[in-house]
């Protein structure tokens, strides 16, 4: 498959880069600031399967940009940008200490971002015999959460509408919009950790990349006849989840 | 009580500014026009109680200047502002018509805008004893609504999550926070009309401005011990709800 | 109107069983144990409007001879029966505990019995020009309510489910029907009680029984185009909601 | 991993009955009527690893003898078991047809037998390192699902706050809860069809077993760190989802 991932550099994203590399796929990273590509003789087939591509999906030019930089058909498409408050998820969070400029960049990559890039590369991805479109929401995007992070709530809830109002208008013509609701995770062990070392880091409360990675496999093996419209994975000792 | 309505020159908003100032509350009515004033020496008593504001919340100096014009201390905003795509609810309406521009316009006004304005307003409602918090929302943020307006209904599930996460954040300061999602809404018949007229206008299948203040007024009228968080009002006939 | 509300002898069902009587509406009220009839010639008139219906609905035979008590055609029809286990709500619930009879109990009562009263009251309540069916339920029934209670819990949830199915198939019809999701309700303090007072007594923690009248009347009262499907109505201070 | 499936006769429960057991897990099938095993010599590893209990949920000793069954640590408890309405999913459903016989055996099915059985297995799941609970539920338990069957859909429902409950009461002994929103169901075929095949049956309206079966092997993948705690399957083409 081709798949695209949006915010492919670090953490999740790059979790998914690699290991969906690993698989087989062709990868397409975006990123603002894309890894140094590794030129050894050594590299490994699947790296020599990932692309990178640069963008800032805070510019207003960026999708149209990336859609031409996007191959002609695109079978999956991962969304997995976010940035959140300074201060968020810690005790130092304050709404009414947030600048409008901090605000409003959130919005624009978060929302904004995310509708702009679908809005260009959605023809694309409907050129797929099966087309996947997968965004990375997150618990904050759930009722009764617990967290107080506005703006990021607010553009978290934002994603089911933009998955439900996407699916609404492309059923027919056969688009699966899945968004992942993920809890804290845990962004410090990369996939060569092993799982069991990255699963007792957060002793519970953090969610190894890897199970995201494992989840999202399954989503890309299920028939065309199904899709997950919407999962919610929290870490095992989240107190609200 | 002082009350101040974000969007209130027309439909909902301008009968939400004329029933409650009826009711004997003070009114601020926030629009980008708002209407001529009535100089008349028969105006009614009520008008009088009725304060106009001009503000256009799509620029980014608005919610600070807004916040400059508001009564030193507001118990309760209504965020009523909400634009929608050009063809919205109709059958021509095409996501991958949409231009970039009016998609951030879109997200700018709805969300980005609400955000603004509550963050700026917020100190003023926190100076109430009994401060209120009043979204218009729609069944269009909730899932699965059948509606295919991708950045419309983005921006009004971010409203659920910002009604969400300023409750956590502020519930130790009272703050209600009520998120009422709206179905399509009979904006033809105003308040001077009849309830049963506006009632029978769309056959079912869209509700008087009457019964939205109905239900604002007996949010007003809770004790200081419990708040409405969300409801959801379709019409009689919405075969989605 | 003709309102028969079952679970009607205490609390929140007889707040609105008197409540709703004094608006002028006829009330008939179902319990196990009906109150005794004051018989003093100085009775209001109001209570002259208040019928009273003996029944059990965990007793098989219940719904059926309900309906045969039943006016020819109903207005309203308010199911505010529930029952939760001996130690729900305190640190003494333990889910292992419950005996299987106990909870075979919760169900029968919570679940059985609602679907089993609606299904023999309903075609009164079809005759009436706008028939409306209004549920108590509870936050118990929402997602990350925090609470344990398992049988409590399923039951209310399934409240939802009722609700959600009735509308599917009684749209044409015009049946309204309204799951309030309550939060934990003041029902020491009777309506006689100042709501002033009722509002202090839980510092924020409980709902005065008042509260959900003004909202019950508000459902009254809106025109025969609009409804409330759903709202959700905590104490202000509830840590979860 | 020691899983017990109840409801494992048929369609999904024998599904992932045969694919779990493949996998190399002992598996503990709950029937009314457990399939006659084959005792040819010539009997796969896997159809070893295969036991098979009998027991009618609907009777009250069930949940009780069920335990007594039970290997003493279980690791993974499957609760699949719910029947619907005679008529439910075609055009002649309808509710009030409905005997009460018939809704209240639904209900002690498809709940009350879910709190027995879990009631008396919880302590058996407890016992082992990473006790996963997994429950079918239904999109029928979802809100919007567009369907009218009352009993069913309350019992869908009520799963959602079974799990939810559990959850909150279990969240410190590690209990992983897990409801799977499933649509439509192509039980037609069994895990020897091949997928391709399955999955043009129903021309995008059904959903193979062998997808739920590929999701449920994901979820048994997770490290002891995360839990999908709901997930929404529908069928691609299906037009409430």
């Amino acid at each position: 498959m081709k798949i695209m991932i949006i915010g492919a550099s670090m953490g999740l994203g790059r979790a998914l880069m690699d290991g969906l590399a690993q698989d087989g796929n062709t990868l397409y990273g975006v990123a603002r600031r894309p890894p140094t590509a590794s030129s050894k003789p050594t590299q490994a087939d699947w790296q020599a399967r990932q692309h990178w591509i640069s963008a800032d999906l805070s510019d207003p030019q960026a999708a149209s940009e990336l859609a031409q930089a996007c191959p002609e058909s695109l079978d999956v498409l991962i969304y997995n940008l976010g940035i959140w408050e300074d201060t968020a998820f810690s005790p130092d969070y304050d709404f009414l200490s947030q600048s409008d400029q901090a605000i409003r960049r959130l919005v624009d990559v978060n929302l904004t971002g995310a509708l702009l890039a679908i809005r260009h590369l959605l023809p694309h991805l409907l050129r797929s015999t099966q087309p996947r479109l997968i965004l990375t929401g997150s618990t904050s995007g759930l009722r009764q959460s617990g967290r107080p992070e506005v703006a990021f709530g607010a553009s978290k809830f934002a994603l089911n509408g933009l998955a439900d109002s996407l699916r609404e208008g492309y059923r027919e013509q056969g688009l699966a919009v899945s968004c992942l609701q993920l809890g804290y995770l845990n962004t410090e062990d990369a996939l060569d950790v092993p799982l069991q070392t990255a699963a007792e880091r957060g002793q519970g409360e953090t969610i190894p990349v890897h199970d995201v990675l494992t989840i999202v496999r399954s989503l890309l093996q299920l028939s065309s006849a199904s899709f997950i419209r919407e999962l919610t994975l929290p870490a095992l000792r989240d107190p609200r989840f």
